[in-house]
């Protein structure tokens, strides 16, 4: 049997990890995959993965590649992936994919969803899962700040000043902003990100959210190309990535 | 000021914890309490429970009695022992109530609710919190079963073997079976409870459900008056104390 390319769809809990990436010394996702992969094939597997989720961060709809010869049909791989996983990460989907099968540069687009819950009581069952904010926030707004947002633009404001990525244009298709009850939902999907932008755009939109800035500001923030002028980074537990489009 | 005595509605993920009681040495909901109420009135005092829930299970709304003299207003005790408190522990009010109230005896009733996910992949965000069964479960079945539990029984066969209060008759008063997509909720509301009762009605309601007995076994079970009779015991994550009726 020849190679195989499997793309594989990854959901985690990433409270408990250092983020994706393969760290010495360090807990992370993708180091528990490349070991449940590799025990399952009986030869070193390394997983890779389409988005670099930070320490904290979790996700429904991570993909992965894979290239393995064993002759453990696709349809299941998914289980049999799964059975050697710890709670907190499995995979719900497994299929094959051609040779050279671009996993990061074929991306169409990536939907990031940013919990928060506003309730009077901490959440307790989703406390690793949101960012708990005592305020009252003016969905509303943020709605309108979000679409300032919309399309391609340079978001260097909303980047960590650590990104050294050459480009920081990148094309936002959706900033939406989903009250639910105690609850306040932020969807924003992309083309791509920077380092921590979803996190950068979360915590702005929540300054609009309390009334320290009016939804135009965005604008101004946008036009500073400077990190300073956006609000504080968001808290990774909120965050999951939901899905990445092909 | 004299001695005040406070009825705490309390919140917590029991994930991490030993369960309810204090034990030397171990991690409980009640030390963390101790320690949180403690340190804000500045002399040791112990949060007694109205349930002593098991290592691993949740609540939504155990309740807690103390005793202090800070001049501390009631309205501003929730949040100011929740400050004190990990994030996976909260309190959600707090109000006086007269010298003599009886936390455990006055109980008239309290609810449990057990959550299953029979979804193909497993729920990584809730892992912690339900029993994962790959299996498919007839409600329709369990709901019979369910209802052949409700009133004054004696519910020996529920009981673990090691439970050695004096009488096993309880009142159960509400037995559901909700399905709800790739979830089915079980809620049990009672007078009380005998140790580790729920999640053996619960094992036993989803032998039901896979079909291995009929809704009228539970018929046999309860004459049988052996916790033999009945099915496995479900795993504690799955459980959580929703509230306390007095």
């Amino acid at each position: 049997m020849g190679e195989r390319y499997i793309k594989l769809t990854i959901r985690y809990d990433g409270s408990g990890y250092h983020g994706w990436q393969s760290q010495p010394g360090k807990k992370t996702i993708q180091q528990e995959l490349n070991r449940a992969v590799s025990s399952l094939v009986g030869r070193k597997v390394t997983v890779h993965g389409a988005s670099r989720t930070d320490a904290g961060v979790s996700a429904l709809g991570q993909v992965g590649l894979i290239t393995i010869n064993s002759p453990i049909p696709t349809e299941n791989l998914a289980k049999a992936i799964t059975d050697k996983l710890p709670a907190d990460i499995a995979i719900s989907e497994a299929v094959e994919v051609p040779k050279g099968f671009d996993l990061v540069g074929a991306v169409k687009s990536k939907l990031y969803r940013y919990s928060i819950c506003t309730g009077p009581v901490r959440p307790v069952l989703q406390a690793r899962h949101c960012w708990h904010l005592r305020a009252k926030l003016d969905s509303a707004a943020m709605a309108q700040a979000g679409k300032l947002l919309l399309g391609k633009k340079d978001f260097k404001s909303f980047a960590a000043a650590s990104d050294k990525r050459q480009s920081s244009v990148r094309t936002v298709f959706r900033c939406e902003v989903i009250p639910e009850g105690d609850w306040t939902y932020i969807n924003v999907e992309g083309d791509g990100f920077l380092y921590n932008m979803v996190r950068n755009i979360v915590g702005t939109l929540v300054e609009v959210g309390r009334g320290k800035w009016k939804p135009e500001k965005i604008r101004e923030i946008l036009d500073a190309k400077d990190r300073r002028a956006a609000g504080p980074i968001a808290p990774a537990g909120g965050l999951c990535l939901m899905w990445v489009k092909y």
